[in-house]
């Protein structure tokens, strides 16, 4: 049996190969080195570059299926590829290359009538000051590719001249272009993931709300209540995927204004930070899910096993070894990376809170029992 | 920073290696293959022998503290290496040897006040009919050391003649020596796992029963109900790790008569088939409590995540390559073995019972559904 390739070596790979591992599925890992994260985890880890064509077309050629850790890689040669080797690639090649882009993304959920703040396209000077026009001087710049955490969004709101304007432009334009939305003063951020198998099974995860510190994830906390106006968005979210035929996980995230309003903010389509708190919360987690899909085994909504759960990213905040006291009721994912570094990615923790805790609700009870911990890291 | 080391590669070593890596634990595997279970999720695998001085020398310098997945290795020696090379091995060499043969087993559960069937060694022809005797032929033969499964187990307790008893005896007898019991005409089996920190801290999971179909577990199912009796048992098991000062997971498993008694049958200085279920069941598993205690770090009672559960293993039945149509509701852990053979371990799974179902006791409800999901699996 040829293995199931996942193309990258970072922690979402590691977390994709270690659930495989148990599902017996037998994983290849392309990466650059071996001591990336999901290489540590898999003695089928193959060395190579993800823009390389000839790694990529040796790669999928010793897989069976192949999946992906990040939507910024070359969705046009990965479809031809997948083509020649008759390989398929899940997320679709023709999906990662739609939603890689915010302009041809966004362009595509309004389509389906999934509400986003309004956007254009800013090519040039002339569209930025357009931009500024149209949204009342409350806006974002954002990159149109290869943005995440944060990094290729410029809020400018607070531009007061049209030589800010023009800075700002400069200093957020690169090679992807750019797109300009209007800023949503919203409430809090919530996130949700969805999934569908290759089988045509579809999966709706809770929604959560999801915590964001200089732009990077900092904590995910649910599972929030289901209303009216959530259980719509969710109902024309898995539509969505259906209509487009898409396999695998995805990771939405939204703002929620303050009159309750659910705007769609970005779609990642593969797993998602904010979906880690399933590895503990649920009784089947992301990874497993997005395995599955890929695979065409049956999926279904997974069952909470907790009243209410928190997620806690450990960013690093220095470049010593980390050192930590791992509390007994704390489930740590650590990532196993070499270094240490500023605001990177090390690991995260989920916390489930208790069943029948008196007073406290419990999703305020595992969110407080998460930032207690946190200070057992250091990092 | 130096991995932690597992001596075999195989099931319980993959596991033990995968909830490591969730941990960020780095883990090395000394196995004699590549393709071995534990191998494949490594990248810090290295080929050697069990038996081989050297290799076991050279492994135990090459990582911080070392542990096992099976206590028949030669104690002595690694006991030897351990002080050598100032590498710890838990549990301790010297609770290996005192636990990998029966007689030395029993005697010390006997001294600690645990009640075991009545037993004597048997060294010979007149031994075995002495045994006949003491136990009015209501007997058993083990062989003292390597007995696995109901390997080295023969019930003796139909014999009518001394030429039968002649046979059955050397039939049981080899270079380990035997033991002779009194046969317990239990009403079921029961197991449970206990474990100590090398910081001092005690945990014990549920009991649950343990059902074996011609000598192999088939399923275990818990929780069971606490009641005096058991909580006896608990308290004194747990006396007994802190006593001889025991360092890990160990299996325990029981004998429950017709009138509630709890006779120990036999421990497993490792973690244990018995405790597979705790991977999907509570919120920390018996390969997760076994690292912490190994290294020294917090562990606490895990709290159940679910009502009822089962653990169904799968065994080998053909030579084919197995298939399975999974279901959804269904947490499998399969082993990766490159062969499937009759009665082999391939991979167990867990189900559990739906909170709040109604007039279906939990624990039934799980039973019920993993006997079922079972006929899902053709191996």
């Amino acid at each position: 049996m040829r293995p199931l390739g996942i193309l990258g070596g970072g922690q979402l790979a590691r977390m994709l190969a270690l659930r495989a591992s148990a599902l017996g599925i037998p994983v290849a890992i392309l990466s650059e080195s071996k001591t990336d994260p999901a290489a540590q985890v898999s003695s089928l880890w193959r060395k190579g570059s993800l823009k390389s064509q000839k790694d990529l077309l040796e790669f999928l050629r010793a897989c069976s299926v192949v999946t992906f850790e990040s939507e910024f890689l070359d969705a046009n040669l990965l479809a031809v590829l997948s083509q020649r080797t008759q390989t398929p690639i899940y997320p679709h090649p023709h999906h990662m290359a739609l939603l890689q882009d915010r302009w041809t993304q966004k362009n595509l959920l309004n389509e389906m009538g999934l509400l986003t703040s309004p956007f254009i396209r800013v090519d040039n000077v002339e569209d930025a000051q357009d931009a500024y026009l149209e949204f009342d001087g409350q806006l974002v710049f954002k990159k149109r590719r290869f943005g995440y955490d944060g990094n290729g969004t410029f809020v400018v709101k607070s531009v007061k001249t049209f030589e800010q304007l023009i800075s700002a432009f400069e200093k957020a334009s690169g090679d992807a272009g750019l797109i300009a939305e209007r800023f949503v003063p919203f409430e809090r951020e919530i996130a949700i993931m969805i999934g569908r198998s290759v089988n045509g099974q579809t999966v709706s995860l809770p929604f959560v709300e999801s915590f964001q510190e200089n732009s990077r994830c900092l904590w995910v906390n649910g599972p929030l209540e289901f209303n009216a106006r959530s259980k719509k968005l969710e109902s024309r979210l898995i539509n969505f995927l259906k209509q487009i035929g898409y396999v695998g996980m995805m990771g939405v995230e939204l703002f929620e204004t303050k009159s309750g309003e659910l705007i769609v903010n970005e779609l990642a389509p593969r797993v998602h930070n904010s979906g880690h708190y399933s590895m503990d919360a649920l009784n089947e987690d992301q990874f497993g899910l997005h395995l599955k899909s890929v695979l065409g085994m049956a999926i279904e909504k997974p069952r909470l096993l907790a009243p209410g759960f928190a997620m806690y990213n450990l960013l690093g905040q220095t470049e010593r070894t980390p050192q930590w006291k791992l509390p007994a009721d704390v489930k740590l994912h650590w990532y196993g990376k070499s270094e240490n570094r500023l605001s990177r990615k090390m690991g995260h923790f989920n916390v489930l809170a208790e069943a029948r805790k008196k007073n406290v609700p419990a999703r305020a009870d595992a969110l407080a029992r998460a930032k207690t911990a946190r200070a057992d890291f250091k990092l």
